[in-house]
């Protein structure tokens, strides 16, 4: 069965390392069909869309999509593109890599980010002259809807026991107190174990001990930021990869931006892009052609050759290349 | 002129590291008073109230008030103390002393973090069985007052050139974009230098290099958070002092815990409390003596005696009488 794949690279460094990436996919040999679409702020000059509703039916109807990155439309391209894709779970593993000068070399985590609500809900208003609003969104389907993912996640691997649930429902009671009972009520129920922390105090905590967490379940916004400072920890944005999951779609993206200072010289560093399309594979069935990808990049990390983020000289094709050749 | 100083213990080491602080203070000979009140979690179990009336009268009456820590009932202590004192800004230092072992030793940070709104309105509702809603608030008059405060800052001090602005007004567009505008309103005006930043991204950024930031101003639970970050960065909440500062009153709090690990044992470390109340003590106009205990403190960091959780074998008392010692 050919698996269709919607190929958005958007602004940047996107057109450099979605490139990359669709390289490593093509090396492997699958039955996979390849679509592009338009989406970011170059569109956006032009149409007056960031993104399109073409693209966004692209999205839609594809069997996944691999995304890069956009400027300064980014909130106006992937906030839909999770939409298109039904996305109620936001995946961003954060490994630190041998070869990759990290703050805390032992870091190696998980983050599963709800997706669809929080602050993340889209009603503002502006209530007067000096006063918005913002309403917080928080619902038990969407966060028992999360722990039952999270649930399957731990279970389905060797390599979790459980998993922490970060809130901050000692300030937010209602909405976050909500989150926290559905997700340790469905935790509780299938057996699985699971402890709370303070969004505030795991800031403080992952820094000073990195190995005390594993799988990190958290609202939306929470884990916006958490795993971005996962990302700090572990030596940059260039090397983490997400995936937006949904009930029959899902959408890949770095974690990373456009990267406006090196875009357009062809030094970007591919691996998140590349790690992201692992996850692709991965949620495809391929999961043995995934496993090799993700070896293929942790060895070139290791051994070279790196591009300039990572301390080496190498261009991208030049990286892109190597973990090729290691397939 | 006598000052007021209400004395808040709470629970836990609070009951240690306020009679620390307090004897740093006394030592000093300065015309203060102290008078004590009680809130937390014991005073809750006896009186059903986490804070009784009176000692919210006691915080809005006194000069200033230092207070330790509470346990489980931490927010419905806190959260009425800071309206008690009117504050509408709370100042949190995170700097790595020398002698202290810290993930990243460069880090010397201000936060300045908005005290009264955001998403600590205190607005929440359960609108079904399913769905519960937080009105997360800004107002321009707020953001505009913390940044006056910032910029008096910033120009009271040689040390800083001007300010972060921390936000996520891509995605909080009507909010934080208010946020954003009110602050940075202020600061063009007052001829003060900001740049901005977003909170996902600093989080990323302070890991990777927190010598690019110096002075951050942010949204309440956004200074919340990566204050809580940079505790991290400096190892650990035993060293974070801050201050809570309205017009006319003030309330000075170390940023860790009870610590129910260790509570009781006379082993706490007291310098995030000593350094809570050299802010109170510059914040009433002794700002040699404030000074004074800060050189202090620094040096007992760095030559010892020093407690159990920065690599020492003090205890509470001996590390205060070595700070007292070089006062
Ligand atoms: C661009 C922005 C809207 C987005 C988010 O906040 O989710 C980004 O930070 C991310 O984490 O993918
Ligand atoms: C206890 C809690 C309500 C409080 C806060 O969120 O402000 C604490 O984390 C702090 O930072 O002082």
């Amino acid at each position: 069965m050919t698996h269709q794949i919607a190929v958005i690279e958007g602004d940047g460094i996107g057109q450099e390392v979605i490139p990359a990436a669709i390289e490593v996919l093509e090396s492997l040999d699958l039955d996979l069909e390849f679509v592009d679409g338009e989406a970011g702020d170059a569109v956006k000059a032009d149409t007056g869309e960031a993104l399109p509703q073409e693209t966004y039916d692209l999205a839609a109807d594809a069997d996944a999509t691999l995304f890069g990155a956009a400027g300064e439309t980014a909130a106006d391209v992937i906030l839909p593109l999770r939409d298109a894709v039904d996305s109620f779970v936001n995946i961003r593993p954060a490994k630190a890599y041998p070869g990759v000068d990290a703050v805390r070399p032992e870091t190696d985590l998980v983050f599963l980010r709800e997706n669809t609500e929080g602050v993340y809900s889209g009603h503002e208003d502006d209530l007067s002259d000096d006063l918005s609003t913002l309403t917080r969104v928080v619902t038990t389907s969407a966060s028992e809807k999360l722990a039952a993912f999270a649930c399957d996640y731990v279970e389905d691997s060797d390599d979790h026991d459980g998993f922490s649930v970060v809130h901050k429902a000692n300030v937010m009671r209602k909405t976050d107190g909500r989150f926290r009972d559905g997700v340790v009520g469905v935790a509780d129920e299938r057996g699985v174990e699971t402890d709370e922390v303070l969004m505030d105090a795991f800031a403080t905590h992952v820094c000073l001990d990195p190995e005390q967490f594993d799988v990190v379940v958290c609202p939306n916004l929470a884990g916006d930021v958490l795993s971005d400072l996962a990302a700090g920890l572990v030596g940059g944005l260039g090397l983490l990869p997400s995936a937006n999951i949904g009930d029959d779609n899902a959408l890949f993206e770095p974690v990373h931006g456009t990267a406006p200072d090196i875009a357009g010289e062809g030094i970007a560093n591919p691996t998140a892009t590349i790690l992201s399309a692992a996850m692709l594979l991965d949620h495809l069935g391929y999961s043995e052609e995934s496993q090799r990808v993700e070896t293929a990049v942790e060895s070139v990390l290791a051994e070279g050759p790196r591009t300039g983020d990572l301390g080496g000289n190498a261009d991208t094709d030049e990286m892109t290349a190597a973990i090729v050749d290691r397939l």
